[in-house]
């Protein structure tokens, strides 16, 4: 699957710019729509009286706009909302690397970082938008599948919208980086074993409501569910949206 | 598995209190080491320039002290090195909230949050203990299995030290809390499913580093790794440290 036309390259501004393990950086923004649609939360990161908060939350993509909600009565929401910076975070651990030195383990994983200024959206109709992307990212199928929030559940619910203007991707595959030296031990005497253990985000068996009565089916978009897996770049990169 | 003593109960400063959702709240010192001790990056927020910079990162625990580490030019470290104050958010999640409607859709998660200004070690033996927590928090049985870092290694990496004084965790757990007239529909003509499916985190098969040779076997610190599952609160607590 390729996207329609090519989405413009990630921007390169000093604050989305990867300046540690920069070949690491991916520049494309079909890896930035690839690591964003494929998490079930993200951690925001907001300053509250001069200090750092940062808490994880869901999200849903459209486009080029990344939708956050919350209650009207969270602190870091209403922050966000009265236009303090915000960074928000999505991270997938792909593997543990064991080097045969403590220095060069390391992890693979895929990173994605927005910075920007959420923008309150008041529009009715884009809130909707908001909140069907962010419940479809969280369980597909269930925003036409469930019932639709109603007026007092839209009045408690704030919906942030930001923009996927300034944004980094940095990814780490393969195997450890170790030094020459270290490498030479590999053909002495006790070798140190070096490689990658791959981790894993899985879906295990649906769980029913206690409450609900027996024989109720379980739906296709709980039961047939697959989370995307870590392909970014390359010929298995699959974009969404 | 219990503690031998009895930690002193989380903190409750303003900052360290959970607002929203408090009956998530967990208040007992042993759950925030669980949480701690289950996961393999946590997210660093430091305050640069006034917006918030939010960047995966590993990290490792000694009693209540939490060890981070990165290059001495990463500016984020350098930031919290200096004395802002910082956020460290550990999230594991454990399971999507499927309800009757798409407002109480949820997650299942632990979540644990640390506040304070992190101080840059520079003691040589306390910056061993950190780097050997992180190595072990990262590959358990690593540090004593691997080279240590040599004296350009230990320049070119700083140790921040954070104390778990000031903390907080959050753990849903459970089905969906619907509203009463969504559940009426449940014995109606289309009961709509609701229940938990549940997200694990596993390890795979270990993939030997391509320049290893032939026959080098995997250790048991690889071959027999388990990570720690959701176990929070009530019997099934298994604190470590």
């Amino acid at each position: 699957m390729t996207a329609a036309a090519d989405p413009p390259p990630l921007s390169a501004t000093p604050r989305s710019t990867v300046r540690r393990g920069a070949r690491r950086a991916r520049t494309d923004r079909a890896d930035l729509y690839a690591v964003l649609d494929a998490g079930l939360i993200g951690h925001l990161g907001v300053v509250v009286d001069g200090a750092p908060v940062v808490l994880p939350t869901g999200y849903g993509r459209r486009g080029d706009t990344l939708y956050l909600h919350g209650s009207t009565g969270a602190g870091t929401l209403r922050a966000a909302a009265a236009g303090s910076p915000v960074a928000f975070t999505v991270t997938h651990v792909d593997g543990v690397v064991y080097a045969r030195s403590s220095f060069h383990h390391s992890m693979n994983y895929r990173c994605a970082v927005v910075h920007g200024v959420a923008r309150l959206v008041t529009d009715p109709g884009e809130r909707l938008t908001g909140l069907a992307a962010l419940t479809e990212q969280l369980a597909p199928g269930s925003w036409t599948g469930t019932r639709h929030p109603d007026r007092k559940e839209l009045a408690a619910t704030a919906v942030l919208a930001l923009d996927l203007a300034e944004a980094s991707v940095k990814v780490r595959t393969g195997p450890p980086g170790d030094d020459e030296r270290d490498l030479a031990a590999d053909s002495g005497p006790a070798p140190v074993w070096a490689g990658v253990l791959p981790v894993r985000t899985v879906l295990g068996e649906p769980e029913p409501c206690p409450l609900l009565p027996g024989g109720v089916p379980v739906p296709p978009r709980v039961r047939d569910r697959v989370l995307r897996g870590p392909a970014v770049g390359g010929s298995s990169l699959s974009p969404a949206g």
